[in-house]
């Protein structure tokens, strides 16, 4: 059921099989499975992540290309509660382990905030990523463009790109290098800088020989309308015209909850088996957090995985059940053998 | 396109960059992913695969749960045609390894068929398996219930089999131990083997104890209406009343075109690294013929996975794009340094 302040106090007495950090696409995939493999789970979400930005869905099997990422959230929701799964909009704030069970302490609410703790067996951490956008006086304007025809993933959007006149925008040196993975969709890159690294000779060179322009001035604001980006206005007054963007600036990790805890990392991401468990053998990670490619099918995956490995520990602990009405008779004659 | 015995001769000229043998879910999600990476592929599909009998797809994040899965067969063989890609009819018989390119046999047309044999760089086996069903005078009455409430997927479908009467059907002694996984959700097991294996005395007492009774006589039919099996009737006359039922008989694999190539195999399963590539690098294997956990949702997942692995291979082999226009200028100043 759905979890807020109000009915919380219901779940502090629970032990959950599972709390899912992250209702997002791995996440919700878990929890449709662990529901359907009749363990309890939790899924805890602090809204407006990934997936939640993205406008169009094109590469997802089975639904229709223009499906937003925020849809697929929604009915994925559903789905868990329907199954009986509880759902919180909340944010983790630390997991402390316990040895046998996790303690999940949630900030829920932005004003008025408590600060519940729940119990769990196992942890999916699923709170994924965030991409970095470039930093305008006026934020509005990049939210008007980010996600529509200024995108933040090459794999899924490098199609609706091919051959137009791309702006890409980056804050480092080496994520210039993306532009030389952009040009098999385009050539007609231009870089943007915003003067917030140096880019060396060796750089300006290869950008040359590609006939890639390096602007380097600071952008005061995306030209465009009905979120359509057909330009950036540079504060010198310069206007580059373009017909779509690349934002390469990094992203930002939901993992700080889990900073406390004995993991193995590679940079941001958390190392996992090919059953997505981490170095702990009771937390498992799915999704962009952990190593791999960031799209919504392998997440999805990852859920599936995650979940079936934690079913059949589970299962294995577990007494098995048995036929109890049977036991009780002296001896069971097969069916078949009485004719 | 859609290719046909009418129009194929149009591509036998052609080298795709990759052919993809079977249109079910993974299949299906390569072909997106490859069409949207600029590459060209071929899908060979002879229908009638696992996903298009399942009659509710429960577990796939993002399609309602009574989703047929022939839906989303449909839906994506549409996106794949919408996205340039080649879509045939038929059955892939034999391929042969060129050195740089794959010739690719395919047989199309049940009645005066032809063989038009096509190239490629890169083959992706995406065919599947087939579950094995039991053997009963009339066919037609399995298929009025397989896939309805006779399942072939305890991970799909356990939780629909919940606390219920449930028939266990298998032909091998070692598939009974599927009783002792499958009372994880209902306890209430009648074992039925047709009498096409011996069952020994460890089993029998095994079953005993659990109070699983055990039936060797041959089935007659099953019963029920609408599809919804609701019992058995066996040889001699006797019926066993069920709710549910799921069948454990193993399943064929469509691998036999792969068996002249050096593929390392794991039983008829291919071993694959973790994006999916064979022992040999031309050759990727996804969704159910690769070792793992037979799930849409990890077929969908796995195409991904080799279409970004090839598209990386071949974008490196290929020239990278240089923006032209910008070449013929003698020098590019940088727009943003001009103030």
């Amino acid at each position: 059921m759905k979890l807020s302040k109000k009915n919380l106090d219901q779940r502090l007495d629970h032990l959950y099989d599972v709390i899912i950090v992250g209702g997002g696409a791995g996440g919700l995939s878990a929890a449709v499975y662990l529901q359907r493999y009749r363990l309890s789970c939790l899924v805890i979400e602090k809204g407006r992540g990934r997936s939640f930005w993205m406008q169009e869905l094109r590469n997802y099997l089975g639904l229709p290309p223009e499906t937003p990422g925020r849809e697929l959230l929604n009915h994925g929701t559903e789905h868990v509660l329907e199954l009986g799964g509880d759902y919180l909009r909340g944010f983790v704030e630390d997991i402390q382990d316990e040895g046998e069970t996790f303690a999940v302490k949630v900030k829920v609410g932005k004003t008025d905030s408590v600060y519940p703790v729940f119990r769990s067996k196992y942890v999916i951490a699923a709170s994924g990523i965030i991409d970095q956008l470039p930093t305008l006086p006026d934020m509005q304007n990049v939210y008007d463009y980010a996600g529509y025809n200024l995108h933040v993933c090459m794999i899924c959007d490098g199609y609706e790109m091919a051959d137009k006149k791309c702006g890409l925008f980056v804050h480092t040196e080496s994520a210039i290098n993306t532009a030389f993975v952009l040009n098999w969709f385009t050539p007609y890159i231009t870089v943007f800088t915003q003067g917030l690294c140096t880019v060396g000779d060796e750089m300006r060179q290869k950008l040359k020989e590609f006939g890639f322009p390096l602007v380097e001035t600071p952008i005061k604001r995306f030209l465009g309308q009905h979120h359509e980006m057909t330009g950036v206005e540079l504060e010198n007054g310069a206007i580059v015209e373009l017909e779509t963007g690349l934002v390469a600036m990094g992203s930002l990790y939901h993992n700080g909850y889990l900073k406390g805890l004995d993991l193995q990392w590679k940079g941001e991401n958390l190392v996992t088996d090919s059953m997505c468990r981490t170095s702990h053998p009771r937390i498992f990670a799915v999704g962009d957090l952990k190593e791999g490619i960031n799209q919504v099918s392998i997440a999805v995956a990852d859920g599936t995985l995650a979940a079936t490995t934690i079913w059949r520990e589970i299962r294995r602990a577990s007494t098995p059940r048995r036929w109890e009405e049977n036991l009780t008779q002296p001896t069971i004659e097969p069916i078949g053998a009485v004719s």
